[in-house]
């Protein structure tokens, strides 16, 4: 198995923790519930025929909770609402929680909800390498997670490559050469992530990506939600740079592995992979289930929120590269530039920076 | 499903950790692995006709490490080379590790071997519940933790019962009416154990059983090696008692829940479920692994590695009860206590205090 760099989220729950501060993440699945019941009711397989009927679920990068509880539940439920009207007996269910082997799985086990109707189990390492046996898994579903890199392209360190990025810490407001080193990469890394799915998956088997995107190549990554946030992150660590609190080299020679995927781009990396169907492809707008639920009096543009959210994503990977203190005071001039750009952020959270895919394994 | 307490072992690799002091589980079950593989060889159905062939194992109880991932190994390669001598092709292998959800799972998950050919997964629950699906395992391994009672007894508290355990910790050296307590607790704790593990092995399904025993009712449980343990700890608390650096009191309301069955009565219970063939029963010396591998220079019989084993076993429910520091002082008058006694607890251990059992799934 390959060796993949880990970030994992901030385990625990303290103020940083992923418990706390996945509320994007919450509202960005909230909106996907609905499709995915509407996917599993029209095209998902509840085999009501082979006996035991054990239906096996897999969520990839299920992070510490809660959100994975919540996702799962939903299509446990509406497998149970299709089974019903077909007049089947519930299924069983075994549902694997997966992540990096350095995620806080003690604080996720502690968390899945007691009152479950399935068997769980956690699931440690990459989505990138094997995870389970040959079709051994009915639904896999996959929610904000897809965007991470197995690594960062190599050629962003190269100062004589035309993908160096010295100066920057994404692609992000980048050059071509570094948007291309980026591409290249995350479709690597999807090849992979397809290839080993579709060995695990059984033939009819459904798929569900939830990933971040940009609605298409002639929106600027600057314009979109992540784009603007890690250009803040940037500047930030430029700023600390210039004030000496930490070295120009230090910047150069760091950069995110995320990526936002289009999704013309996805389609046609599905298609190289043939493995399968794409049933359904769409995007959607992350925050409209929570300015329904929640009548946007908490919305996800204010500053002190996008940076929590942020350092509970990001500061593993940001205090390994640059020390622990150094990462207190990068979230703190981090924090005052979200809350200056804050309507910029906002109105970048429209419609169509939200990839929703449906993929069925083909005979 | 049921509340069970948990009384996880030491997590983490520092100095009491079960990582470090789990010498003596492993003596005890590399001594069995040759018994695990006869039993393979002899009985198991390594199923070649089903496809995919992926063979499901279970590891009830494992802690943190390493002891599982020796017995883990060995059972896959023995049905290796019995698929292989019935030139059929290897079996994939899913090895789910349990334990209770308060076990250090993110350790385990650190330490299963890189090498491995094998998928692996965590199961975090009671064995005294239900873990898995519907016939879902071929092979279930448990090593140690049977002694592990799902509570204390109720009686063992209630000064007007014949049960009353005052001014003891354990059934060792206590009245009748404690022991029959204890006994009552493990027969319905095994009931719930092998009613769930009937439903979740297939049929023909083997699971293996290693725990302490007495050889028969006539050897008093104050000279097998866990009694002996038991007395020097009580002994202990009871010397802090008289101290007055613990309460009368606290003594009498604790009581390790842990139990050594005798074969006759495993025997019976095992009748008394019904789902299960016992294909082999067999009284073994847990030290003779140790003797034979590492020539006797460090036996299981030191003061001292006596003291840290259990520590790495108790810690956790006896700091629960007594508090960290009057733990730290408990230990340091265990381990003189386990040095002036250590010639008694050596030559305890002898052939005939490990019960190996082999049970195979009915039609
Ligand atoms: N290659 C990989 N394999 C497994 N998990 C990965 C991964 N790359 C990133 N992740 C995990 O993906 C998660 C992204 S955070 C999203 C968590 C969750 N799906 C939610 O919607 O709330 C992190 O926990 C991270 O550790
Ligand atoms: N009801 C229960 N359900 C699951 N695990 C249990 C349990 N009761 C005890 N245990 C676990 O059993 C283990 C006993 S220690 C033995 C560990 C391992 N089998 C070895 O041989 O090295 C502990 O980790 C404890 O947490």
């Amino acid at each position: 198995m390959a060796a993949v760099e880990s970030y994992p989220m901030k385990g625990g729950d303290g103020t940083f923790s992923y418990v706390k501060n996945s509320s994007f993440q919450k509202s960005a699945s909230s909106v996907v519930q609905g499709l995915i019941s509407s996917a599993i009711t029209e095209k998902f397989d509840v085999k009501p025929s082979a006996t035991p009927t054990t239906i096996r679920l897999a969520d990839l990068g299920c992070s510490v909770g809660p959100n994975t509880f919540t996702a799962m539940q939903n299509v446990i439920d509406t497998i149970n609402t299709k089974a019903k009207s077909l007049s089947c007996q519930n299924p069983q269910y075994q549902v694997f929680f997966n992540d990096h082997v350095g995620n806080d799985f003690n604080t996720l086990f502690t968390s899945i909800p007691s009152d479950r109707a399935y068997f769980s189990a956690g699931v440690p390492g990459s989505f990138y390498g094997r995870l389970f046996p040959d079709s051994s898994l009915h639904f896999i579903h996959s929610s904000y997670s897809l965007q991470w890199l197995s690594k960062e392209p190599k050629e962003l360190v190269n100062k004589e490559s035309e993908a160096w990025n010295g100066g920057r810490i994404h692609y992000t407001s980048a050059p071509r050469g570094v948007v291309d080193a980026y591409a290249r990469q995350f479709s690597e890394d999807m090849e992979l992530f397809l290839g080993e799915r579709a060995k695990e998956l059984v033939v009819g088997g459904m798929m569900v990506l939830i990933m971040p995107c940009i609605p298409d190549e002639t929106v600027a990554h600057s314009q979109v939600p992540a784009g603007i946030m890690f250009d803040l992150l940037g500047a930030s660590l430029v700023d600390m740079a210039q004030a000496g609190v930490i070295s120009q080299e230090q910047v150069d020679s760091f950069n995110l592995p995320i990526y936002s995927v289009s999704p013309m781009e996805m389609e046609s990396l599905v298609k190289k992979n043939g493995r399968f169907s794409i049933e359904k492809m769409e995007l959607t707008d992350p925050t409209s289930g929570r300015k329904n639920n929640e009548g946007g009096s908490k919305t996800s543009g204010d500053g002190n929120a996008i940076a929590n959210h942020l350092r509970a994503g990001m500061e593993g990977i940001l205090s390994k590269h640059f020390g622990v203190e150094k990462t207190d005071e990068l979230f703190e001039r981090f924090s005052k530039k979200t809350i200056e750009f804050s309507d910029k952020f906002k109105s970048s959270l429209k419609q169509g920076t939200q990839l929703f895919i449906v993929l069925v394994k083909k005979n």
